[in-house]
């Protein structure tokens, strides 16, 4: 069964995946970047919607698994993003994450099929259950109608629980609304079931109210104000910085998100390898990436306090 | 190079997808489903929305290939769906379609991540082509906008045309939008580009403008009188047979139409296997079976002109 050290808590990053200028994943890059995410108390997402893993194979995905896994193994309280339009592909990953001793999954709906019923979404997750039948296993439901345009309704949540306590341990949300979140720490407060913050935009506020804590994107370039916060939410220094992340946050914001982390990364690193994203994303162009990084180094050479003014 | 015979034309079906009770393809049955609609001179769009392809694996779906290959092989005119969220499994696909002799795709763009580019689309199918590098490969953008919500635009269009005449063969419309059918099919005149509509409701209208033809979910079950209507659209029982077609349609229409059909199949077999889908979808409840039943049960006993009294 999973230890508390497996229980995944506080803040996590949907970790970047670095591509090779052959397009390939780098597991190099893949597995240092880990690591500095680590070092800043951020736990890790392996293939969330800002991995580009829509974008990937299962294969792929499974070689970046294995490399984490030759490489010391997967660090407890990592998630593993498994969802995928096809079942038997949901399953696969499944496996593969428990194979590389991770039993946390984070799962998005079949995505394709849209307007689809709350039963048939409930068979969806039910089928992954049964056919793995591994009590270890950990469903962290991803909720981003947004981009999946498939929900997990409230009614939805409470009949899964009902029917798999246990299996499901919690939720991310991402459908960008605050008072959805609190909505779900309240709706499901007898339950054995973390919520998730799907950004830090309200972290005081959802942690407060009684969230697991926060997997957001930009706690990849981030991870270590956002951490700090998430463990500090109730001490005074709380809302300068929640502001201070929150400013950090709108400067990513402007851009295709996904993108412009990259492109700081790199500038940080000074690896261009670091920007490469895959199609249908693009890069940024020259005045936007001038832009981003003035404003990231503009925002450097500031107090936490001076940012907001 | 491409034939005139091996060009889609006129009347096709997103073949549906039987599953056997264990809930893998049966190859028999599909088959045998491929041989009723080519006797009824509908063609074949292996792996389309309504054949549940994004509930598919692509190893799932190079064994159907397979199967039909070794079968005789596809017909000619044959189209294979290969769009998928990720390119890599695109171009696997689109291999496996040309090796078994079938040089007509038609794609989906990557549809997880929305609000995308027009340049990042661009280069999603440009890499295709590249990547592949064949000269016999036609593609035929899948415009399916209320499920992918990611529609290739008019300039998009036009741009992958100019860079690509010959690769870039037609489009599916399925934007559920006469007037853009309309709008294609005067937009890229010049242009060798076939455009399909996505369902029969305007087939006169469409075809009266130069349409190539229709791809309609609905000739999995009214291929016949689909694939005559298409051929007489310019004959004087053009107008009744329009009528009836759509009237069938909509009977279909008042429930989950992948469902819908299969249940109908089933019962015209006396195969209940054919009614089975794969989650996220669900079958027709009893009574919406039985109202559908019903309906198709009476429509047939009226001749067209009585049905549409």
């Amino acid at each position: 069964m999973t230890t508390i050290e497996d229980r995944p808590a506080g803040t996590l990053a949907p970790v970047l995946t670095p591509f090779k200028p052959d397009g390939s994943p780098c597991t190099r890059r893949f597995k240092e970047h880990c690591q500095r995410l680590l070092e800043q108390d951020v736990g890790l997402v392996l293939f969330g919607t800002n991995s580009e893993a829509a974008s990937m194979t299962a294969h792929e995905k499974r070689n970046l698994l294995e490399a984490l896994r030759e490489a010391g193994g997967l660090p407890p309280g990592t998630m593993v993003g498994v969802g995928s339009c096809a079942l038997a592909e949901t399953l696969e990953l499944t496996r593969a994450a428990l194979d590389s001793g991770c039993s946390n999954v984070l799962m998005l709906p079949p995505f394709f099929y849209k307007g689809v019923s709350d039963e048939g979404l409930f068979r969806s997750v039910a089928r992954v259950i049964e056919s793995i039948g591994d009590a270890r296993l950990r469903i962290y439901l991803y909720h981003i109608p947004a981009v999946s345009q498939v929900p997990f309704s409230m009614s939805l949540i409470g009949r899964l629980l009902g029917a798999y306590p246990g299996a499901i341990a919690g939720i991310k949300d991402s459908a960008g609304d605050p008072v959805h979140t609190l909505d779900l720490i309240s709706e499901f407060r007898g339950h054995s079931f973390d919520v998730f913050a799907g950004n830090e935009t309200h972290l005081v506020d959802v942690m407060q109210a009684g969230a697991a804590g926060v997997i957001s994107a930009t706690a990849n370039v981030n991870g270590a104000a956002i951490a700090h916060l998430c463990n500090a939410w109730n001490t005074p220094v709380a809302p300068a910085e929640q502001a201070a992340a929150n400013h950090l946050r709108a400067a990513f914001s402007k851009y295709p998100m996904i993108t412009a982390m990259k492109t700081a990364i790199a500038a940080r690193l000074g690896d261009a390898t670091w920007a490469r994203v895959r199609a249908p994303l693009i890069e940024l162009d020259a005045g936007q990436k001038d832009a981003l990084l003035s404003e990231l180094i503009a925002m450097s050479c500031r107090s936490p306090h001076e940012q907001l003014s």
